[in-house]
């Protein structure tokens, strides 16, 4: 891991020791955070238009923010349980979809090139 | 946002733009497409016992590891199209627990504390 | 649980039984499995516009059809491994919408009656 | 739809309209309003083990119930809106996994017959 993260890494670590709370920590536990999180995040958003969701007011934003951390909070810790570097793993996931989803086909549907 | 994760933001709009993928990627999008890695990086854990989580041979943690990626770049993707930062997002968050747990409480069961 | 979904219940617990699959299927396993579905659900609608999603092609909603099973079969599992009756539960909720959410109040946003 | 399904996806409809809701009920929109309940069903079994997730104190079952109601409510509402009958979409899943995943295969890990 690198940077900021890793150090977001070990601060993790030592809050989570400090409270026994390793125990509860497996992989796949956090795994289940995590995608909870992910749904309180989509929730602010469900019925909201496109074009709503560009422009929250500030409290729905602040609300958005705290999920947005607590899904980065549960993917370092899985992570870091797991031994993965996520911006590694993100890097290369990234130099992947540069080949499988060749630039410069103007007006091309995401949806026809993903399916 | 900050260092690596910067980068990856500056990266990934680069790599949108290029497919003309903005169209797209609508904060309430990108939520969506984050729940949706989420699930996938939960599945290779649905059955799995907590001490097998553990200890993932090489194929499926590849496997787990590429759902990370996704989830991490999704996350990135909407915190950029929010104007967030998620680690500083998340170094609040880390704060308000600070606080909210306090440490030092043996053998207190996570769940009682977060009921 | 009632009628159709009662025979459904009793048929699915003879299929994992015969499979030595209750192993496998606590609660917390098969609250997992329902959301990686829930998921997989979404997958097919994530980069549609709203007007899109009201008119699938067929082998779309093919597609989208075989996750709606799944998510049902799996909160028909989770149901009874609890005891509970999700179309009794579901009236139950029914009903208390109808006193939290007064109808009439005409072009009323669901986003104000919600928050 | 058969049956209490058919009567609840009716009475469904009715409370959505008196509400004007239908606006919001796009397949798009209640796809994403199921991951988040189903999100929010797993979440009191997020760090229980398998072993207590088969006893949850009545309070907490209750919560699980309203959970179970909330999908099986936007699963009802995105089936009707798509056209899709949801028992009939799962009882011809069951059959395709009657032959998928045969039976008589004892001990056979749930893993290996699915990777």
């Amino acid at each position: 891991m690198s940077d900021s993260l890793q150090q977001m890494a070990a601060d993790l670590q030592r809050f989570a020791a400090a409270r026994n709370w390793q125990l509860y920590h497996s992989p796949k536990n956090l795994a289940a955070a995590l995608v909870v999180e992910a749904g309180e995040l989509l929730e602010p958003f469900q019925w909201l238009t496109e074009a709503q969701s560009h422009a929250l007011p500030p409290e729905k934003l602040a609300e958005v923010g705290g999920e947005v951390a607590d899904v980065l909070i549960y993917l370092v810790q899985l992570s870091t349980a797991l031994g993965l570097d996520p911006v590694a793993e993100a890097r290369r996931k990234m130099a992947i979809n540069e080949v499988r989803f060749p630039a410069g086909v103007q007006a091309v549907s995401r949806l026809d090139q993903r399916t």
